[in-house]
């Protein structure tokens, strides 16, 4: 069956559009995220006889196109590994989501390219499997195996890992919602935001949190747009990792007098995102982010977009 | 207002049913509770001139009489504090939930005692108010103003306390659940569970148990029983008060061969709940859950009962 698979795929080619992310969503550090609509990735990928990736690169960022130091390639190796055959994958990606931007630039890229590769295999691996060879990326972009990004890019909407040993990903239905990023033109390396973090915690902050981790997955089930914005509190990592941020501060409270419903960190920073109910308080919210940092000197891009419900898209 | 609802309650009486419930819900701990049809107290109330509470015990358990030492009795003179008048509550009460064990015994005198008398008054207080004044109920049965108990017990079915201060309680839709607890006839203070408890956890150990708590409330909403088996685990609390619990490990293990979702340490303990899906899997649970402790000696009583969806209930 995989030889079929494979002999069928061999001279088609299959180009996707992998969405952008916001890990943690504020109180669910490691286990929830949810897929942009804008910005993403676009990367077209073919078999090829030899077992190993050939990656070309079609933006201006200069990632490495050694397999084993893009974190697509470290994606595609486990995948070629998992497969057993002579067969390996020329891909070219034309990266969209700037790396370091905190809205999951690495997970598109692993994530992008196991759907495409599996696409073009007729799909022999479930989510699961795609999440677990798409991790490999992301140990190389950050250290740690984390699938908070990987997930919702992979299958769209809010999603939560419940368990990352053994894996359990639950897809959290959500109401309509509007995002609004801003993006600051600094550098914050996944890795320095995790090493900031304390390991112990007290249990009374820890209780706060699932509290607020409880009532944002309620809120975004039972579609309580209220109980979503009061969740959205993060008693734990934020007041650490915010101190990398310039404006932090300021920025979320504006965004809250614009009508944002809530908001914080997006993954380890340095963007910053906010949800809102409807596209009028989302386009107050970027307004009220471009004041901010027009007075700071710092260069930033904002985005306003949705919520991508569909994941990693197939586009040919 | 106030004074023509007084006047309405003069020589009439309400009864109500209080139910036990279960506090934490295994990763819930602090913030979830569930309310259950059996066991419950019976309460009957009236008003009296003088603003204080007289209590009548007609039940073998000898609890105090004198209002401020009464869980009962400090509520309801917190709501006579809120009345600001000349009027106070005679209150006869027979405990059916034997303090200390676990499913809220203290939760339920303190919380059926607001509720009457709320009745009685016409409902001037909202839930959040009757929380408020029975957890001075819980306060002085454990030291800690925790609502986890009391918020099922007014409200029914599956309640979330996302924040204690400002108190914020959400209600948890559940799908139909069997319950089945085993409470060993042995003592385990609220006040010594809670000390046991390490001030410090760690992050990793944190993230586990947000999890969890995030799995079991969307298990919860979705109807998902699966799910909420799989997120019925504490990996922080659970391992420290199981040891005061004899035989928690084995409980807990013949009851999920048994059939049964999942479930653990009730409250504080030392009783046992486990979730099942129907009635003949509750009820195999319990002949384990009898297996497990007729082996040990120590007595034992068991309930089988359901989700109560209506919290405390005015009879009469």
């Amino acid at each position: 069956m995989l030889d079929d698979a494979i002999n069928k795929a061999r001279g088609k080619s299959v180009t996707v559009h992998a969405p952008g992310t916001v890990a943690n969503m504020v109180c669910g550090f490691d286990v929830l995220g949810l897929a942009l609509n804008d910005p993403y990735d676009i990367m077209t990928i073919q078999l090829i006889e030899e077992p190993t990736v050939v990656i070309h690169n079609v933006d201006s960022y200069g990632l490495p196109v050694e397999p084993q130091k893009n974190v697509a390639g470290v994606a595609l190796l486990e995948m070629i590994e998992r497969l057993h055959r002579k067969t390996g994958f020329d891909i070219t990606i034309e990266k969209r989501i700037k790396p370091g931007s905190g809205v999951g630039s690495s997970a598109a890229s692993s994530a992008g390219a196991v759907v495409a590769a599996n696409h073009l295999l007729g799909n022999i691996f479930n989510n699961n499997e795609l999440v677990q060879m798409a991790m490999f990326g992301e140990k190389l972009a950050s250290g740690v195996k984390h699938a908070d990004n990987i997930t919702p890019c992979i299958m769209g909407g809010v999603t939560l890992i419940r368990s990352i040993m053994p894996l359990d990903i639950i897809s959290v239905p959500s109401p309509p919602l509007y995002v609004t990023v801003v993006h600051p033109q600094i550098e914050v390396r996944t890795e320095d935001a995790r090493q900031i973090l304390k390991k112990q915690i007290l249990l009374k902050d820890a209780i706060r949190q699932w509290g607020n981790i409880a009532g944002l997955v309620a809120g975004l089930i039972k579609s309580d747009y209220e109980l979503i914005g009061r969740s959205l509190e993060d008693v734990l990592i934020e007041p650490v990792r915010s101190i990398l941020i310039p404006a932090f501060a300021e920025v979320k409270a504006k965004s809250l007098e614009a009508g944002a419903l809530g908001g914080g960190i997006s993954g380890s920073g340095p963007s910053i995102f906010m949800l809102s109910k409807d596209e009028a308080t989302a386009l107050a919210v970027e307004n009220a982010m471009k004041d901010v940092y027009a007075a700071t000197g710092i260069a930033y891009h904002t985005y306003v977009t949705t919520v991508n419900t569909q994941g990693v898209k197939i586009v040919k």
